[in-house]
């Protein structure tokens, strides 16, 4: 049985092509009589990027708060709020302008605007049974390449694990790319969710479960990756662009992660530690797993002049030890893609918490 | 202003995937009640292919003629016949089943379908007003990357020119990729229609019309020829599921040409030359144009046994070398691609007579 794979509708690139989101939107208007509801990053809050939208009176802007991952009670929350602002009414586009955490809250509220229930009843793979409105996504930060892939991540704290609502219908109807929107973000964040590309992309392609369209996208999305994190600057214009098309791709390949993400998943689970980091001190420790990507990685790393603190599991009880023990090894797909069937022979409980304490 | 690119709806790709093809159509009966059209290449006339196919009672199969390039005629030939059979019903699915003739002769009898007047009048960019059916792409030969791209070519013998229907309208909704349906094609086939990859991206990462996302796409697509075709067996399992990919990207790609297809064009339209072989001559007259290019096809030739035999263009009449030049020259956008604003400089009326007759 051949998975039937989703491709994202229309896509546009360029330096500036935030000016024709109106353009967009008018079409949209066209077709669909309701407001646009806006999701922007708490970051914009106040500042020049919301004047620079076309929101028009009747739209809604909903600011995304964005310290901590999206969890199923903060989209659960989202998703009342528009639907009281709608009443009923049909909008015309849902508009994401953030990372991955504003993306996936759009995608999520999304699917929950017309599928009736709470944002963990969707949590898995074709649970969502109708389509979501139109939605747009424009990345102010490259890297998790959620404008592209057909999940939207949630943590659900209840039942202790990070999963996504993946369905056809969680993914975006078009794509804009503006290099621009990603000149001031501070370097150590613009590392830390790039990288996020060079690390879903690698465990995908070191994996056993393939697919070949995705392994080529997937390469091509490590080299400029390569080209970008080895190169003097990261952030040159040039490097923001190609940021932008490496994660644009890598979403499109987000095939089977490996060993990074699920370990990645319990700090961000346990430490409420936000993706793109918690996968940079996930992948700190697995040099016996990833040999040639860990030193890749640490060459990135100084490259560009990047941090990453150690000491961040000292000092934690026994309980909060279980608990990043069990939100990692509950993603036993990955793990056994790079590890085998018998991945518990290696990351033993002994082994993980190892792992954790050295970061 | 930046362009809004649409991508190819779904894709599947698998050995044994075209088994699937039947539950693909199985949702779109759901969605219109009309028959569905099967365009096939001539080829498979009386072959296992069509037995293997989810053909109904109801549904048409029309063989496409792939002797040579399809034409404005043939378009308007073919409509005609799938009108008279649908009597107006729309048609759940157009399939297209062959290499790019067959491709781009279902691309455009979809438009025709759905918009008024003859196949000449939407030559060009942006004419096509009305969506097409829905479009299945099935490729049986790959290369010429139609199953992605927004044209669909055809020779207008009137006007002595050959020119896409260039819409979002002409692409496809779907595409099917299934390798073991090129295992039979003959080798020369199979290198002349492969490697028409491997030309258009390379003219399109070596012209001055850029786009990034298109060069990403192209680069990948040109690597995988170059595995392919300097391998010990360009048509091994493997390489052929790598050429399914590589067209599909190819296609994604097509951004603007160079001096490979307007020389190209001359040959079929006054030779009624097939596409890939006439990109073959094309190229193997162009080493000061395409010296590096040159050098590596002529070493993928020579690594696959490929013959091109030489002087195709002998003892012509001077009205067939002046036919021969309009038909390539007035492709003025490709070649300025290339050579700037004064290619008419290099590319004089003696310039390009000589190289036709040197191949």
């Amino acid at each position: 049985m051949f998975r039937n794979a989703k491709n994202v509708g229309y896509y546009m690139i360029g330096q500036g092509s935030l000016s024709q989101l109106g353009d967009l939107l008018a079409v949209r208007h066209k077709a669909v009589a309701g407001p646009a509801v806006f999701f922007l990053d708490s970051f914009f809050e106040g500042k020049d990027l919301a004047d620079k939208l076309p929101v028009e009176s009747r739209d809604m802007v909903l600011y995304v708060d964005t310290t901590s991952e999206p969890t199923t009670d903060s989209v659960d929350g989202y998703t009342d709020q528009v639907k009281a602002f709608l009443k009923g009414a049909e909008p015309c586009a849902l508009i994401a302008l953030g990372g991955g955490c504003v993306l996936d809250t759009c995608k999520c509220v999304g699917n929950l605007l017309n599928n009736p229930g709470k944002a963990e009843d969707y949590q898995g793979w074709e649970l969502v049974k109708n389509p979501a409105p139109y939605k747009i996504a424009v990345p102010t930060l490259s890297g998790t390449g959620s404008e592209t892939s057909r999940t939207g991540i949630i943590c659900n704290e209840e039942k202790n694990i990070k999963l996504g609502m993946n369905s056809d219908f969680t993914m975006f109807d078009q794509v804009l790319m503006d290099p621009d929107l990603t000149a001031s973000v501070p370097r150590n964040q613009y590392f830390y969710t790039g990288i996020d590309t060079y690390m879903h992309c690698f465990e995908s392609i070191t994996g056993s479960y393939r697919n070949v369209v995705v392994d080529s996208l997937a390469e091509k999305a490590i080299d400029l990756c390569k080209q970008i994190f080895l190169s003097q600057d990261m952030m040159s214009e040039e490097n923001r662009e190609k940021m932008m098309i490496a994660s644009y791709l890598g979403g499109m390949a987000a095939g089977f992660v490996g060993v990074v993400h699920p370990i990645s998943a319990g700090l961000s689970m346990v430490l409420h530690m936000r993706h793109g980091i918690a996968n940079c001190y996930s992948l700190s420790v697995q040099e016996d797993i990833y040999p040639e990507q860990y030193k890749e990685f640490m060459t990135m790393m100084e490259r560009q002049g990047i941090d990453l603190p150690k000491g961040i599991c000292q000092g934690l009880t026994d309980a909060q030890y279980d608990a990043l023990y069990g939100a990692s090894i509950v993603h036993e797909k990955p793990l056994s893609n790079r590890l085998g069937p018998d991945f518990k022979n290696i990351l033993t409980k002994e082994n993980v918490i190892e792992r954790f304490k050295r970061m």
